[in-house]
């Protein structure tokens, strides 16, 4: 075996573990008896371990040095050098976490989660804060060990937008903050009800899924390499190109949030579905540092596709234009006095509201940047745990202009936070921003794009999509993808042009 | 930590690996979609790997040289001497089969399964009989490396049935012969049509799942740790006590195709759902050599609470006595002119047939009787492959009176073979004897129990099983087992006593 072979077979190992804590983990959510609950935490910590032990050992690091020096002089630019350089990129990180500040974080995260989940339903923040602070204190050590010059988040956000840092994101912040704003202010100021309140039928749940598949094949979901599945908090998972797997939830009257939840849990398997199999078992679908997404190449860079297939493509006119008949034949009573523009414009109203989940798009940044300053603040020193709620409403009343009645509807909305995933809120917000980006770039290179989706063909899109991003798996990083496609780096103003021009439309501003 | 505690740590790791690559296998075979196919292989090997390693490596031999010597003077008969004694042997096994023979089958039978799976669509021996010849070579080798003072078959059959041997086998096989070829032709002398045809109508699966379902709770299973699915080939698989699962099939008319399939597997998993929880993640619910099942302590002994749970419980008149009038609640039309005692006799059809999964309780175990002659004759040379279709052909008219019009239906119908698992059929027929002697042994012990089972109350039955039986895990042997509960060792008697009894009043012989 050449070096670079022995180390595909090392990687590919890896890749088969992660996946297969991937299916325990689909299964846990969606299958699993709810006794089981106990032992999959055990067999779940086990293959973590596993994984950890085989990545971090080393024996990766010969295995590094030897291919290192095999590939010397190839071109930096290949797939199979960016391979090996991202892996030694991680490893590296890796290598500085102590395995028990991981194994601390790993024991201590589901009793966290279970914590928070009863005080939630309690409405109990005091009881949730001594496991919020432990969770804060060990991202803490992470950052410290893993390293940073500017802001202990820089660390941290690493694992799940590689390109971001504090700095970069308060300049992105206060871009959208400008733009929002005041399109904020001038929606809720022409705000009206609508003529009908379409949410007030009921929508059979078999033929709610059956319009979403229906929907999610047409934008190219391979369903011989795929399933849709319920889960109460929806999700994505990839275990390989070959098997990606959505879920959803379904409300009997308010027909999006399945609807919707569909596709943009839809564009994310897109994505997955749509790496170059080549790519399967290598680096270059390897999540190193073991979490979600697979094969995609950044959080940000998967919600860039979640996002603009459930909204930019979803909740656009022409999309509704084009299939609302089809809809109402699934449900003929229900949308009898409907039509396109009225479904158009209910599927697409603003209002600040209390839960992130379920913001419309202008709000839902606000939603993020709220919390990425909190995280900032926690990190940094500036926040106290215990002072969070009293900052969660203030921040709320002073971006949305609400303020949350308790802190179920408040701070402890989120299951983030007590899982130890600090860091990983910015990509809503980047992926959001990057959408906008490509599409336009998409618009740019297709000719007759504008009247491909007025006829609903989603054929051209998909495949500049898979062309110039689902195909290269990891192996460029999200900038170097907006560099490639759009020729710049991350942009706030295609973001805000679209926001204005769509909402200008929707509330006739 | 105590040598014994690094010893169940390093036992809960091999555990956990073990039930993963059991959820990965249920997750293949009821809801992966076809595309997945080939990753999960790679995913399944993996872990099989890192399994084999992790018990295989000489890690394992310094925690056994340290435990033993800590526990050397403890109770022999101890759960924790037990769980010791079993691992050594296990280990010594393990360590005897090379490396690369285990690689070559893993790399080998699925190929082989997909060829059997051709050959028997297309009816032709020929194309499956290389990669079985090459199976087998496989399987001849690995008897070598184990190593056996009589034949061959003991090093096999080991891993499915640790008490069984060819001789004990063949002494058992004649017994049974002389019981069951003189009923089967009493049976078919007195055979004349049932007064109607219960299975000419339709059956909805629906209910026909939540009647099966509804009779599995009341044997006992709990579906807080468990649920049914459907799969082409039903199967009860487990992830530790806490999450055990079973599936069946469905067809339109033939109602007992489901029923009986739910019960039996209902039968598997109340056992694995009744092993004592403090061995979980334990030798005593691990199987080393990483075959199904996980918790009970052989083939054998599960199959007799399948098979006990399915016939002698599920195909009793008293069970019918009492649970007739609610299956037509199910299915009013359907069963509108039938009764409780029709109901039985339609499901107690003797008849010889040529397909093993549907024949009868009487020549069920001539099926078998087969199967483990032709092994023994494949391993000991004194059988070539080649010969199979004609000596198949010959041992299904000398036992069951008929010929199979092709080998669809003759040598290629069971996937055993070519997937290496010589030495597995034996169990099916080892758990029906025992069956009845566990059962005589249940009533000996348990006063009123036909008064119990003839009111439809299963909770004394399943208390006896439980504490006789299931919690034990794999502590004891099966005949150990049998010894506790029977006073003796396996005896065909008392499973032919219980066949001529129960076909004598349904045949009216």
């Amino acid at each position: 075996m050449t070096a670079y072979q022995q180390f595909e077979a090392h990687i590919a190992t890896l890749s088969d573990i992660l996946n297969s804590i991937s299916i325990l983990k689909w299964d846990a959510r969606t299958q699993m008896p709810p006794g089981g609950a106990q032992t999959r935490g055990y067999q779940l910590a086990t293959l973590s371990r596993l994984a950890n032990e085989h990545f971090a050992g080393d024996k990766t690091a010969r295995i590094l040095d030897a291919v290192e020096a095999e590939i010397a002089n190839e071109d930096p630019d290949s797939y199979r050098v960016r391979a090996v350089r991202q892996t030694r990129e991680y490893y590296e990180i890796v290598r500085r976490i102590p395995a028990e500040l991981t194994a601390k974080k790993a024991a201590l995260a589901p009793i966290s989660e279970h914590v928070w989940s009863e005080a939630r339903q309690n409405n109990d923040f005091a009881s949730f804060a001594p496991y919020l602070q432990q969770m804060l204190d060990l991202a803490k050590e992470q950052a410290q060990a893993i390293g940073y010059s500017n802001h202990p988040f820089d660390a941290l956000v690493f694992e799940y937008e590689p390109s971001a840092t504090a700095a970069s994101l308060r300049v992105l912040f206060d871009q959208l903050k400008a733009g929002l704003l005041p399109l904020l202010q001038r929606i809720v100021a022409n705000d009206k009800p609508l003529e009908k309140d379409l949410w007030q039928h009921e929508y059979e749940q078999d033929k709610q899924k059956a319009f979403g598949l229906e929907i999610a094949q047409r934008f190219g979901y391979d369903l011989n390499r795929g399933r849709l599945d319920i889960a109460p908090h929806p999700f994505e998972i990839s275990f390989t190109c070959n098997d990606v797997r959505i879920t959803t939830r379904y409300h009997k009257n308010f027909l999006p949030m399945a609807l919707f939840g569909t596709l943009h849990e839809t564009g994310h398997a897109l994505y997955e579905q749509g790496v170059d199999p080549s790519l399967t078992r290598t680096a270059l679908t390897t999540d190193f540092l073991g979490q979600y997404p697979v094969g995609g190449t950044s959080y940000g860079a998967h919600e860039s596709q979640s996002r603009l297939w459930e909204n930019q493509i979803g909740r656009s006119r022409a999309f509704w234009n084009v299939h609302f008949d089809r809809l109402r034949e699934y449900f003929p009573e229900q949308l009898a006095d409907a039509d396109a523009d009225l479904f158009f414009r209910s599927v697409n109203r603003v209002r600040p509201s209390l839960i992130r989940v379920e913001a419309d798009e202008v709000t839902y940044n606000l939603h993020i940047m709220l919390r990425v300053e909190i995280e900032m603040g926690l990190l940094d020193g500036s926040i106290q745990v215990q002072d969070l709620p009293e900052i969660w409403n203030a921040k709320m009343q002073e971006y949305l202009g609400i303020t949350p009645p308790d802190d179920r509807r408040g701070v402890l909305q989120d299951v983030h936070w007590s899982g130890g995933g600090f860091g990983s809120f910015p990509g809503y917000t980047v992926g959001n921003v990057m959408s906008a980006q490509f599409l336009d770039a998409a618009h740019r290179d297709v000719s007759g794009l504008d009247d491909a989706l007025a006829r609903g063909d989603y054929a051209s899109l998909l495949g500049w999509l898979q062309s110039n991003i689902y195909r290269h798996g990891r192996a460029y990083s999200a900038t170097e993808l907006l560099q490639r496609t759009s020729g710049s780096d991350l942009q706030v103003k295609p973001y805000l042009t679209y926001l204005e021009n769509k909402f200008t439309e929707v509330y006739a501003l």
